[in-house]
């Protein structure tokens, strides 16, 4: 856990000893779960509770200051009224910690008063070397570490590649669900909020650098400085890795918006932002559905160079809709080979059918064993096909076989199409009644969506990010 | 039940006994359900199974043929292989019965030989007064008689007053999802297949009269005819009541695909239907998830005569995205009164904040008590707001009283805000916490979505539709 040669970042994120200012005993605050999450997650470094009303929090001694703590400290956590930040800032200056963490909001996002308690902080760590996250900033986190900073109870945290920069604690309340239902695979997060120091330019350079980060997703309200940074920075890192961007304020009224929670000035349009983040090589989401949809299939796939997509379907209807959206997101259907159509005949009704979409519900009716299964199979082999787009589910209340069984067939089937380089992007009419399937399926990185529509749209940025990297 | 004096396709909605051919004690098989089904959910008519190779179904009678049944027969359902579906037709005829559900592809969409199939039955059936559903379609449903033809098991019906138009099965699979998960009160439903008698048209036509149906949604992937009827009808039908329309084979590929599965032929470019929609003034929607977000929300609310929204949020960057949506989606958001920022004063921080979006995260800090319940109270009263957009979930692991007390009085009070004809819709950053309330508001018609972005646009239709009401 040593920091020496490292960005600047990597403390906040590997610190071998955290102070929380502001710890609480009482579970019905949400300055209790700054420190109960690094206990019950297991984070191996020293944490000291700060509180001047308190002995012990969560069976750990709590300091009434941070002078009083006998060991060095890496970062400190401050979850305190704005008012008295600048005495902590001093403690911290005294304690000669690295980094600081300030979790409170009342700073520039309050207007011309918490602007001037913000500058009097500036003016304070001016020389000390002391690099800060925030203020009004929920943040960092590091799976790997099992190291969260964070205002709700956190349950579990699935490792993986995936970091986050967000400019704001919307997250904070989702990460569960992001987590053990969207079984997104995060390795990093950090919410910088107000960017007194670090900005967005310093936390994608850190991920980008950072070996164990594959894919980085942002969500900016604002850019620092000129642009002129970021965009540069960007270009860069999108050479090496993925990067998805939720841009918004995007409207008038948004961007108002979001100058006023952030305290930060939105000053390009969104056209321009539209224009130069594409240039720079970045994947643009445009809500928040779509961007971490695209986040959870980056941190399974890399990019695809070519976009002939399979589409296997329960209706013909269902095919129509997923062929518009294929075509709507920059894929092209696939036109598989004589082969494939030749060892999918078994299957076929008397009559010739399209084998792209490939109807499983109109073929079905004709062969008893499993179409989807088949199908799959056939178009891993098949070489006019790039990436398949799956929609689960064979009849499951008609199959005698348990749901288990088949599933584990079904998901081993897609991690051999996986392993040839294929992506596969799967829905189901009913995600209630393949839980076990879709748990099965994403703990092997095989994505599942809600629809058809963001299965393939998924799928299309993809190869969206694959043209991206050609053209530089 | 009598049928005398209405529209023609009253009586497959309504019938008094059916006849189900290809009816199946084998549970493994999809025409099990057929019969049982309406067994199970206490269809009140008469079902008369016939299978040749069964005395018994489901403990009903079965029957070898249709002659040998003793009773009237209003409806018969086919389910059996397409070539032997016009010795099926012959029976009908002798029978007299009224109308034929035709469930079995092998027609029109398998090509020459399917088509002349489908001519034959035709001839057989001219001059008979015997109307047709289908071949290749799987419907009818009527929630209020718990009549219902499908092919999987159905386990509850919500009795509303929704009724869609299919084109295809690609409902039928997600049936049991669209009523329980996504709490759509549907009151009929047809599914056309390859229309070989009965087309959209009548179906329109038909909904359009029918009182107990208050909102239309229907999925299209070609319009009977050069479609001036359909469209003259559409505006005859959008004067009355909304009509949702979701409009696939928008794509070069997709219309392709379109035409192959149900043998119709897809002519007109997407521009063309669009235009022509709008301006017999349907509600177009984008992709199935929209279809089945605007169908949920025009089956809770009429429409909004202005555009002017209040959002509630749990973090800044939330209300951002938000706001940028719902400009998105033609709307602006409303400034409240002075009054209901004087009423809000105690819950704000120190410093001003923006009363529209209500960030409840900044807010929350500063007031003990239900700060969302205010921020909804206060806007109920407000003259200067049309609607809502609600972010759910007052830190519910942090209040002491339990999750049901506290959502049965946020529904109470939502109830309320909804009876000043005041729509709201709500979205929880985590709908797992939240199945509680979830349940309570969409059991009160308060629509609940998965996303800001989803909430906002389902709101933006409501408008949508003022706009094209007053138009006329």
């Amino acid at each position: 856990m040593s920091n020496s040669g490292k960005h600047f970042l990597d403390l906040f994120f590997n610190p071998r000893s955290v102070a929380v200012v502001g710890a609480s005993h009482n579970m019905m605050t949400a300055n209790y779960f700054l420190a109960s999450n690094l206990v019950n997650l297991g984070y191996p470094g020293k944490i000291y509770p700060v509180n001047p009303n308190s002995t012990e929090i969560l069976g750990l001694k709590s300091y009434p200051d941070l002078k009083s703590i006998e060991g060095e400290v890496d970062l400190v956590v401050i979850s305190i009224p704005a008012r008295r930040i600048p005495d902590i800032i001093r403690d911290c200056i005294g304690k000669k910690v690295k980094g600081i963490v300030i979790t409170a909001g009342g700073f520039s996002e309050t207007g011309s008063g918490g602007r001037g308690l913000q500058d009097e902080m500036k003016q304070l760590l001016d020389g000390s070397g002391i690099r800060v996250i925030g203020p009004n900033a929920l943040s960092p986190l590091n799976s790997t570490l099992n190291f969260i900073i964070g205002f709700g109870p956190v349950l579990k945290l699935n490792k993986g590649k995936l970091s986050f920069i967000f400019q704001s604690g919307l997250y904070q309340p989702r990460l569960n669900y992001l987590v053990s239902e969207m079984h997104l695979n995060i390795n990093k997060l950090v919410d910088l909020g107000n960017k007194m120091d670090i900005n967005e330019v310093d936390a994608l350079e850190y991920f980008g650098q950072d070996e164990s980060t594959g894919v980085i997703a942002i969500h900016l309200e604002s850019i620092a400085g000129d642009g002129r940074r970021f965009l540069k920075v960007l270009k860069e890192t999108t050479r090496k890795k993925p990067v998805i961007i939720l841009k918004s304020g995007r409207t008038e009224a948004g961007a108002k918006m979001a100058s006023s929670h952030t305290g930060a000035i939105v000053k390009s349009s969104d056209t321009v932002y539209d224009a130069a983040l594409k240039q720079a090589g970045a994947i643009r989401a445009q809500g928040l559905d779509e961007f971490f949809d695209l986040a959870k299939i980056f941190e399974y796939y890399p990019s695809l160079e070519n976009n002939r997509v399979v589409i296997s379907c329960f209706s013909g209807g269902e095919g129509v809709i997923a062929t518009d959206f294929s075509q709507f997101n920059g894929l092209r259907l696939a036109e598989p080979t004589s082969e494939s159509r030749q060892r999918l005949r078994p299957f076929f009704p008397p009559w010739e059918v399209d084998i792209n979409p490939f109807d499983t519900g109109v073929t079905g009716q004709f062969a008893s064993s499993d179409v989807t299964t088949a199908f799959i199979d056939t178009m891993s082999n098949d070489p006019n096909v790039d990436c398949m787009a799956i929609q689960i589910g064979s009849q499951p209340y008609l199959s005698p076989d348990g749901a288990k069984e088949s599933s584990e067939k079904f998901v081993k089937l897609c991690q051999d199409v996986i392993r040839r380089g294929k992506p596969i992007s799967a829905w189901a009419f009913d995600p209630r009644i393949f839980g076990v399937m879709i748990n099965m399926l994403e703990a092997e990185r095989i994505p599942f969506y809600p629809s058809a529509e963001r299965a393939v749209r998924a799928l299309g940025a993809l190869y969206r990010y694959g043209v991206l990297k050609k053209r530089e």
